[in-house]
């Protein structure tokens, strides 16, 4: 990207706007609209303003998409130069869904300015979309879809296509509604397959996987994944169709909800924005609450070690191997509760299986554990002058620590699934404190018995 | 999907085909991909049999599909039971890309007999994917794509795409070639928009986004995701067009890269089959590695503090306080860490970014560490008899903790991936070891220095 960074700022340095413009033509528009990104980024307040200048070198065409694929701050900024008609014809060019998501992140006077400049229809539906709640599919759809009667042929279908397909966000799935119900599917491919007189109503799909308005978007992404389609319906509680969800939105929901699921399970409240994006404030503020609530937790280890204090002082090797075992346990956890939670967020794990998951997990941590207490006691016979009894001490302490490690981390977050949390932000940061905890009691108990005698 | 299940077993039981055709007619190949994966899992070896009857009972067009949708289990029985022409006749339906990731899945014999069912030019075709590297774009692709001429018209593109489509993976993007090198992109929206006597080299893109065959599957999945395409082009040093990815394939990829870097930083060693295909031993096996690695290196740390002993016997509050150090530090260092690692994963970060990364999480650990150390102080000056010195030293050891901390989780990532290793597998489980150390050794010099003057 430096090498079309270096070209526009040289040709617009010398005020070439010819050449500046045939070379912006041939771009591709996710390009260019990182190219605004990055220069905003880069550029004074002052410097900024030839950005606007850049953008009106664009193609009509290009400039609506490129516009509607830039950050936030470049698009305010650049709103701010339009005029009231230039903002028009450009709201003309965007897709509803995309407005909409602009619209989210813009200040009230700028959404005011939007509403106002668009068309009554767009400012009908854009209100509609606002509407469904942030997670919903209806947030995510857009009701620019092909739609086609039942009657209609081929050839006549082919006709409609081309006359409204420029407005529409894909023309690839066209949608069959009888009273705004929706009664079939057929796609380009069908159309192109099947004979020109043939009825759309004999070649259309009417076993129809469609989602509710109201179905959460990671069920949308899910559909998306299991059944390879580039659009997906958007109906009412009567089967009314109201929009579709194409598969580009589909795919951004996938990765926005693993870098969800990520950071969570990191204790980390998520973000939509990027990493450089957010500045330092909010990076501290989206991790600290964690981190409070975890230290002062395990401010509670301290008086349970309390209580053991006799060892402490007559066993010191016991507090020093102490780390050993927490965070052999702690890893136990969280090797677990991720596979729990990532099975639950793929959909292939749920709470149903509970005890099948439970005995699965109860099954490896017996040979996890029974390796790792072997190889623990070995070193700690070799090391700690030949003490049977240190080594025996040890090793139980490691298998049953990773065994209630592994089922703490599993049953976790099925629990917080069962009473409707999410697993990912209840139960991975949890883990390592209520096992360290119960390690720590498990340890000394165990280690007290069999020194106590040695 | 139970009443599904129900349905066709209660119908099978009966023996009722006519009826039994007609309701497997009408779903999903998806769907009923699933619904023989799991009957497979269900049913004796015996009783799998009539799975067989139940696949015959599959439109030839939905046959293939659904195939190629099942595990790898279900389709191995089934090949079993299918006589060569048979064999052929399906593979004759299934997409090249598909019967690669097929015959990934086979042992030698059913490879063996796939190769020798299919035609040559598919034969050579999978040879030549199979010969990729694993992760690499050629080894995603397909050759099936639609193949246009630079004077073709766009009616006689139409008719052409209507001649051959039904073969190909996509009919939407059609690609433009010139002695077999890529010269041009027209998409079917195109050609809709076009007038029916335009040249395809008049309307076609040339500004081609491509990949070479030997590209990482992550860069092709982050390109789909920064593009919204539908297909994308594999050449290779040449620019010639050996094959396409589809979108599919890359939503596939994107999920298999989330798991895999999900399951990494659990220290788990990334398998692609899901949680409950996956065997006991196998799971044992994948989690075994770094829970060793770990254990083994946190001894290390029972060194150090055999060295801080005489601090342990005479103030065992600074021992009972040390999992709230080393805890805090280790998921400091672990929020860190894995922001870096999701950052370098979705292409924000790079190493180039190296100082700006640090400078910017030094900035947050002071925020943070500020925060936390005022809090930390007045509950142990409140909890343990009013000690100025105690509370001080915990606070001060908190800021240095968090600090270290988050400097190391930020720098290990970037580190691996300057080296050529994985940071997801490199730092996570690293993290939590190197940072106890870490807190340890300084915890315990704070806690010196201030407490023996006390």
């Amino acid at each position: 990207m430096e090498g079309l960074i270096d070209s526009i700022e040289y040709l617009m340095q010398k005020r070439d706007y010819v050449r500046l413009r045939q070379l912006i033509e041939g771009e591709n528009e996710a390009d260019l609209a990182a190219v605004f990104d990055e220069l905003f980024d880069r550029y004074s307040d002052e410097k900024r303003d030839t950005l606007a200048v850049l953008f009106r070198l664009l193609p009509k065409d290009m400039a609506a998409e490129t516009f509607s694929l830039m950050n936030s701050e470049m698009q305010e900024a650049l709103i701010g130069t339009f005029s009231d008609t230039e903002l028009k014809e450009m709201l003309d060019q965007i897709f509803i869904d995309d407005t909409v998501d602009i619209i989210e992140e813009m200040p009230a006077n700028v959404v005011a300015r939007i509403l106002k400049n668009s068309t009554t229809g767009a400012r009908r539906a854009i209100n509609e979309i606002l509407r469904y709640p942030r997670d919903s599919a209806g947030s995510l759809m857009t009701i620019e879809y092909i739609n086609l009667h039942k009657d209609m042929t081929v050839s006549e279908s082919f006709a409609k296509i081309r006359r409204v397909g420029v407005n529409k966000e894909t023309i690839y799935t066209a949608y069959v509604t009888e009273n705004r119900r929706l009664i079939g599917v057929v796609t380009v491919r069908d159309l192109f397959m099947a004979d020109e007189d043939d009825k759309i109503g004999d070649i259309m799909e009417t076993n129809i996987i469609s989602v509710n308005t109201h179905e959460d978007r990671e069920v949308v992404a899910q559909i998306f994944e299991k059944y390879g389609f580039l659009a997906l319906p958007v109906v009412d509680k009567d089967m009314r169709l109201v929009g579709i969800v194409t598969f580009d939105d589909a795919m951004d929901v996938i990765e926005e909800e693993n870098t969800e699921d990520v950071t969570k399970m990191a204790a980390i409240v998520p973000n939509e924005e990027s990493y450089f994006k957010t500045g330092v404030f909010r990076h501290a503020l989206s991790r600290i609450g964690w981190l409070i609530v975890l230290m002062i937790s395990a401010i509670l280890t301290e008086r349970i070690l309390i209580h053991y204090e006799n060892i402490v002082q007559g066993i010191p090797i016991l507090i020093a191997l102490m780390p050993m075992i927490t965070d052999t346990g702690g890893n136990c956890g969280s090797q677990s509760s991720t596979m729990i939670i990532r099975g639950l967020a793929l959909g292939e794990v749920s709470f149903k299986d509970f005890f099948k998951v439970v005995f699965k997990e109860f099954r490896i941590s017996i040979l996890v554990s029974a390796v790792l207490a072997a190889a623990d006691g070995v070193v700690i016979y070799a090391v700690y002058g030949h003490s049977l009894a240190l080594a025996a001490a040890i090793a139980i302490s490691i298998v049953c620590t990773v065994i209630m490690s592994k089922l703490i981390g599993s049953i976790l977050p099925l629990l917080a699934k069962r009473v409707g949390l999410d697993p990912a932000v209840v139960a991975a940061p949890l883990i390592t404190t209520i096992v360290d905890t119960c390690a720590i009691i498990v340890y000394f108990n165990i280690a007290m018995r069999i020194l106590s005698g040695a």
